[in-house]
């Protein structure tokens, strides 16, 4: 049952670094089941980019593994030189993706260990930044068990809820933000059933979520994401739980493409709507989802699946890959430090601050 | 550019009866344009099964048709053997499809011709049955044509629409409904843009609406179903227009699912939300939405693309063909006769009644 997204798998020369990232490519699920073991930057860039690895927590990890990953080729011992390839490193990766705040916070994490420790000898270097890779690991694998035991305390028996995209254990080490908290509430016994929307265009829900959840037994139930209306409509959405991309300090939330849609259609229809998200997808120096980057990803996505054409040539396409829902739509942030109910500046402020 | 969705083909023996019905088989466009022949009631019930021809108005024609080629194989003289016949093609094309009530209309039509004439013999039943599957094919094209001049009144220089499904000439004998608007307002020379909507799960919106709105030169983008709302939030969507599959004397309107979702998006962001309906798609016998039957169709639809699955085998599906949109978040309802606005009860008994 156990799914290890990512994980550090240390090489046969004794150290630490001198490892690779094993990642499953979560491109080939849930046909196959493939690990990609990511050896140098290159590899791991390419991975975040073509959503091998996604989900914004998993991708922070990623982020931290990849400058374990460029600094480990360097066998020498000039600290200007080093820094140089760390930098470069991680500025390099930080264009993998523009969305998910945690590339750049957990990149940051990174750069922290290197400024504060002006004094410190390459060798030293390479050793507190593989602690703190490490560190950033184990944090996101503690941050969700708790955020899903929170979360977990709004599931009633009998609910039937709605998440969009992936937020599982295949979005971070290897628990869930929205999912951990059906995790959690499936380990307290709590008795639910789940709607995933599909998520088009890659089908994260269709390929990622559902195999998740029914390797975690959860009574499951796969949509288009165009009937979560109806579903509500009918009654039968009790409450709707999405991951986050990024959540800027007034708590508007940038999440996969979709989540805006059902936070409209929540509010229409009177049902709760919750993200659950970490600390490390806050960006606290935004004012407002007005300043959240979104990313827009190719045609192809949208007009080929399998290598077959689902719409005529030359057509044009949209494809953003986020929107942003407003705070004033969001009736809650679940976070590992409790939930923030309602989401706004002085609230999250409060618990984060 | 003409798109001739169905059409009766006389056959070699110089009479009308002995032809057959021609129709694009839509489950290959875009990447194929192919004809399916029907020359039996039972090609034509498979064609409207697995939507080689769709679309409510197209789907009555189909029906009209099908009584032909039904009753085209009886060669005797004996009424009571040939009415039995007729009514056993009349039910079995009644079950093909549920939630189109142009299906039912259009067989009451033909059902009609014979109680209206009790004392025509076989060949005279022949004939008038003939002559009316022929109105019932010339009626689409005019009324589809006049729904268009009225809509486009509705279409201003520089408008943003949206659309989702094909409501367009393949939906219907050659014009289209929803479709038809943007077609009248192109030839009154009005400079406008369309989004499609791409449909899960069978993707209408993509390779019907993309194919002919392109061959008709209307700047179209396309986007998944779940990109409307956010189009919506940026302020990019002036107008939405969609067809109908059936329409309650209330006004409550079944069609495409996502159609609802989209009339909930309007309403939230101020959107005015037209539905483009003959009127051989309302249902005066109901009184509200509640009493369609909404079609649920195979899970494959969801979990497969072009024989490869998408989701885990196993994962329960909810697979609704059609949702249902209350009239109280329609705008208005474009008919043959002029704009039902808004529509209620009251309004659409006048204007049809």
């Amino acid at each position: 049952m156990n799914i290890e997204t990512i994980k550090w798998v240390n090489g046969s020369t004794g150290s630490p670094l001198g490892g690779s990232a094993r990642i499953i490519d979560q491109t080939k699920l849930p046909n196959k089941f493939e690990y990609i073991y990511c050896r140098d930057v290159e590899t791991m860039w390419q991975a975040i980019k073509r959503l091998s690895v996604r989900g914004a927590p998993a991708i922070g990890v990623a982020a931290a593994f990849g400058v374990l990953l460029g600094i480990q080729k360097f066998k020498g011992r000039e600290k200007p030189e080093f820094l140089k390839l760390f930098n470069k490193t991680c500025d390099y990766l930080a264009l993998s993706r523009p969305t998910a705040v945690n590339l750049f916070n957990m990149l940051n994490e990174m750069r922290a260990v290197v400024n504060h420790h002006p004094q410190a000898d390459v060798a030293h270097l390479k050793k507190l930044l593989f602690k703190q890779a490490m560190i950033i690991f184990k944090t996101d694998q503690d941050v969700c068990r708790r955020m899903g035991n929170h979360g977990a305390k709004l599931i009633k028996n009998g609910m039937q809820c709605l998440t969009i995209c992936n937020a599982g254990a295949l979005a971070t080490v290897d628990y869930g933000t929205a999912l951990g908290v059906f995790y959690s509430a499936k380990r307290k016994a709590r008795k639910f059933s789940v709607y995933a929307c599909e998520t088009r265009p890659l089908l994260q829900g269709a390929r990622l979520t559902c195999w998740e959840l029914l390797r975690h037994k959860i009574n499951t139930t796969l949509i288009c994401d165009n009937m979560a209306a109806s579903l509500m409509g009918k009654g039968n959405v009790d409450i709707i739980f999405t991951g986050a991309d990024r959540i800027a300090s007034n708590g508007d939330t940038a999440n996969k493409i979709g989540t805006y849609m059902l936070a409209v259609l929540a509010r229409h229809h009177g049902i709760p709507f919750y993200i659950v998200s970490p600390r490390s997808t806050f960006d606290l120096n935004i004012k407002s989802g007005k300043q959240i980057p979104i990313e827009e990803r190719k045609s192809e996505e949208v007009t080929h699946f399998a290598g077959v054409a689902t719409a005529p040539k030359g057509v044009k396409v949209y494809n953003p890959a986020f929107d942003v829902t407003p705070a004033k739509l969001i009736t809650g942030i679940v976070t590992e430090y409790g939930i923030i109910r309602p989401p706004n500046g002085k609230s999250i402020r409060r618990m984060l601050g």
